[in-house]
């Protein structure tokens, strides 16, 4: 079994561009990932999209000149970038593949006008349950609970917009203030329009291989992959809490690490304000409730103690779903080089990612990826 | 590395069931698959489909109550069954799970009301290349250089359809007459409705898990996955041959064999009759330019000294794409097993399984499984 590191790593920009398809978007994110391992090919080659249809993937590797080497498409809701991005990983650790390629595509602009359309067929659908409806009802609760206040809500959003300043990449930055947050359009009552992640297209990439001590590589310590878990509804905690903490404890045991204050930077999903604050307990990096008062008091600020998304996350980076997963490897391996510019985290050794989602039929099955990544 | 076996098959039937989804599908094949294996619980799954839309694995899998283990959906061409096939067998490989359930599933007659449509902006369909002409072509070439008669190209529907008459799940079986067959609706010159394969839907399954020498597993000996390799037109054979060739290989040398003449019993892929003559010469299984002759002659009928496709194949048995590759695992393992009924390939003690496909742009990259299985 071999020690894994992320070798290079690569984005496109993210944003709504109807006017770029799949292939120009994945080129951008594969020939910097490659370039940034020194490579120019691999012997396997991972994707993850939601929508893409069938063929995409080989059809875009063609395009960028890769071929013969195999190729196997991957689809787990939100988390395929992560989990394109786990398998690659599980290929290298074992010795089935030297190097491989994890890469997420998709393009959301030209599939849907707004949020992703529930299945017809879903019960999801019938009742109403978009996903925006369905996090509302995690922030409702929060609220009724006194877990949260919308003040709190907001800042999540005010400062992942923050962040995103200063990354080039991301789809929407902004100085917005809390009272700005609250006031922009209602999509699901509690949550408004800037505590919604946009829709975006977008590609994200990565190469592994076995670690070789090198400067640039960044050791990937450990990987869980949970899915196939409805909601339950017999739980204390909200849709989406449980799969998270089961998921990223499997990773921070396989990491060797005790407990998830030795990070020092993390990316999680935060499709929604409330899915950061969610997660931030769920991870066991704050305490139960108290995800929301860190958020509005700079904890998970740049600067603060528990930095989360610097990126700017989903919220201000963007969601291309099948990208998201690596675009969050990309930003922490950035991270631990010390190559984030103004949204650095100084001396950041270990980073995390998570990423989970729940199929179109979000409660059928919730899917959910950590990786716990360290620099070198 | 552990030795890994399939302990349990299950197939639905086969054909157009527009009635029925892919849940009632893929309950009869999982149901089936773990009775088999006399277990009630696995510890992931891969499910391969190609059609199918997100997140269906999971909210298929709910339904039939498997939930809590990881669910990884796949898709890789004609070949996604197999590629579930393959990753499953690489899961319990390695170690990664012990006991893995590979499905695939597919719904044609909704999708579809007669071929597969190629993607609008594929070079594909904008030169009417859908997949009858592309095998169209293949046979053209081959009656072109002589390598094959129009009787021969009928001979393999008679011979399949012949088979699938003791296959009581099959979609369309029937005693043809070459005449019969060439007389059909001309779908694409020269091939005429009875030497394509049919919309169809079903679901196949298999349970894999360490070999521990039951009287009723049957043993991978070796299983190969190549793809994103798109058709090299400087090749000497025809789309589709030079994968499947160097696919077969790596299975064989995986498997320990000098040769496929050891292999007593083979599912391949004849989606067109053209399909199997060309797939039959590029496993070695016959010489090149003589695989209509020995279907004409014989040889490769139930009797004959290579049977291929006894249950079928996907010209009578049906080819739902992503449960093709698994129901040829099926098919095998009845075989290997001797419960075969009326087509049993008397004592076949190794049997092989070829899946191809292109993806819907049919020329953008090839995808190929091949699998070698013995008997207990």
């Amino acid at each position: 079994m071999s020690r894994v590191a992320v070798h290079g790593v690569g984005t496109s920009h993210f944003g709504r561009r109807p006017d770029r398809d799949l292939v120009g978007l994945a080129h951008d994110a594969v020939r910097e990932a490659l370039a940034d391992a020194a490579v120019d090919a691999v012997d396997a080659v991972w994707v993850g999209t939601v929508f893409g249809p069938p063929g995409v993937a080989q059809r875009t590797l063609r395009a960028l000149g890769i071929t013969g080497v195999p190729v196997i498409t991957v689809e787990n809701a939100c988390a395929s970038g992560t989990t394109a991005f786990a398998e690659a990983h599980e290929a290298v650790r074992t010795g089935r593949y030297g190097r491989v390629l994890a890469l997420g595509i998709e393009q959301m602009s030209t599939t849907f006008s707004g949020a992703i359309t529930p299945e017809p067929t879903d019960p999801e659908q019938r009742s109403g349950l978009a996903l925006p409806t369905l996090y509302a009802m995690s922030a409702a609760r929060y609220l009724h609970l006194g877990a949260v206040t919308p003040a709190q809500l907001a800042a999540v959003s005010v400062k992942n917009h923050a962040h995103a300043l200063h990354n080039p990449r991301a789809q929407y930055a902004g100085s917005y203030t809390v009272d700005e947050v609250l006031g922009s359009t209602m999509i699901s009552d509690p949550l408004t329009l800037l505590q919604c992640c946009p829709t975006s297209d977008g590609a994200a990439a990565a190469v592994l291989a076995p670690a070789s001590g090198g400067d640039r590589e960044v050791v990937v310590r450990g990987v869980a992959l949970r899915s196939g878990a409805p909601w339950n509804e017999t739980s204390p905690h909200v849709w989406g809490y449980d799969i998270v903490r089961d998921t990223a404890a499997d990773a921070l045991a396989a990491a060797g690490l005790d407990t998830v204050v030795d990070v020092d930077v993390v990316e999680v999903h935060d499709a929604f304000t409330i899915g950061e604050i969610v997660t931030t307990e769920a991870l066991g990096l704050v305490a139960e409730g108290e995800g929301g008062k860190v958020a509005e008091a700079g904890v998970t600020a740049l600067g603060g103690r528990h930095p989360v998304n610097p990126s700017g996350g989903l919220l201000s980076r963007g969601h291309p779903l099948g990208a998201t997963g690596l675009a969050q490897v990309a930003e922490i391996v950035w991270q631990l080089r010390g190559e984030a510019g103004g949204r650095q985290v100084g001396s950041a050794r270990i980073g995390l990612v998570e990423t989970m989602g729940g199929g179109v039929s979000v409660l059928d099955g919730n899917a959910c990826v950590v990786a716990v990544l360290e620099g070198p």
